[in-house]
């Protein structure tokens, strides 16, 4: 599916551009008053039914963006509440503190049922600063995921429809799985929980850190390699976004060390074209019953 | 110094029992109204004259478990917004979602200025569920940290004073660091992002869910080890209670992966006397200048 959409992409002699894009135009936030900005959920970035968490994340980051006077979320922390449905919605945001180099704000998504009540979605806590004003000292030790080239990778046009239903995001992502991680689709998870690809958005449109909120939860769940199908819903994502990202592709790690009493982390992290650490994760998911 | 008040704990016959001990009383919260809570923030628990970002969580976390329906924190984001100083604060929580095996909660701990101005502190989501009610299940493939036998580690009592000033928070815990990561204390830092050692609490009181939100956060910070003097303050830190931790010492492991432009992350696990990974936090401090 997004095999047709990627050879569009391709086709392309322009690249969707970033405040220009499908993930862009699916973000915007509309401020009905100070503070409180109106959204609809695309239908585009559902897994079957559901509202992908990463997409829903970007959307509160950008309010947040425009409420506070920092622009770039430095660590984003959400706690999901309820599954959200495509449709309106409403943000609201809430500043609590303006430092100099930081200001943290809360935001809450809440959706209305057909009587009118109201159900909120997500809570967020976030700390925004300015990613461009970071001293430029690297001290890295963690090195970048050992992927195949991305050629070598595998994407949804490459196998057996790897998830069943209808998945509309699937079209606007450009997902190349390390065909280590890939076992799951044909039946032979690898027994670790690991998950490794590359990841684009479809149409070109290049990162920034409002899209690696999108990008840390994008990728099949290591539950899948962990010979566990089902729904594994995120409890909680807390993201830091460490260094604006350059243009390119990205690569997408996530690891499980521990999953036990029904739940498991996973640890994300994103590295640019450059060869920067640009985010890490982790995430509190429920476990699909065995 | 806590080498006395280890001495003392190991002479007396009976240990601190969980619900009667310096921890419980320092972490008591009065219920004002609903939802409000009275605290001391004791002098006890300080670095100098900083509050241990732990023992502020360990509260709140109190807090919460009173207005919760469910009394066990499974993940806790917390952001710290301005420092704390013994004495006074009151903690407002809100409840945001209950269900039936999760529900979520909000946290301000708020203390007062001289002239009655209000300053927020830290504000914590956090979601609380039942330790005891998970499935039995383990599948985890992370391995308990390899850290010398107890005896083998060292306290503040076994070489130079590991911190400068007044340290009261040291005399209150058992904290025997792997030899391997206490080169900061002889001023030859291995370079490498670890540290690692056992955890108790001095008057003996085994650990509980919410003294493991105190445990994640107070081994020295990693930056020690990376060569870095100074401050390290936390900007947030989010901990995953995995099980109820056996009685006994524990074993904590932290690393950073990357320190980068100013601002690193530390990765702390915590595993009991029974070999089970009972905690999994991430916090983002700031870095010292170097």
């Amino acid at each position: 599916m997004y095999g047709t959409a990627m050879a569009q992409a391709q086709a392309q002699p322009t690249r969707a551009a970033v405040g220009d894009s499908e993930f862009d135009r699916d973000t915007a936030v509309t401020r009905r008053e100070p503070g409180v900005y109106d959204a609809e959920l695309s239908a585009g970035w559902t897994i079957i039914s559901a509202v992908n968490g990463g997409y829903l994340l970007a959307l509160l980051g950008r309010a947040l963006g425009e409420a506070l006077p920092h622009s770039d979320p430095f660590t984003v922390s959400a706690h999901y509440l309820t599954a959200s449905r495509p449709g309106p919605a409403v943000i609201r945001t809430e500043v609590v503190r303006t430092g100099r180099t930081l200001s943290t704000g809360q935001a809450s998504l809440v959706q209305f049922e057909d009587d009118g009540t109201e159900v909120e979605r997500i809570r967020v806590l976030a700390t925004y600063g300015d990613l461009d004003g970071l001293t430029p000292e690297v001290r890295t030790s963690a090195a970048p995921p050992a992927i195949p080239p991305i050629e070598q990778c595998l994407g949804p046009g490459d196998g057996p429809a790897p998830i069943p239903g209808s998945s509309a995001i699937t079209d606007r992502l450009d997902i190349r799985l390390d065909p280590a991680t890939v076992g799951w689709a044909v039946g032979a998870p690898s027994g670790r929980g690991e998950m490794r690809g590359w990841f684009g958005l479809a149409d070109g449109r290049d990162p920034d850190p409002l899209s690696l909120l999108l990008t840390v939860d994008a990728l099949p769940p290591t539950s899948f390699e962990l010979g566990l199908t089902g729904w594994t819903p995120t409890v909680e994502l807390t993201t830091h976004v460490r260094c604006r990202p350059a243009p390119g592709p990205l690569r997408v790690s996530i690891t499980t060390r521990n999953l036990a009493g029904g739940f498991l982390e996973e640890d994300a992290e994103v590295w640019d074209s450059a060869d920067r650490l640009v985010a890490q994760s982790r995430q509190l998911a429920r476990a699909p019953r065995p």
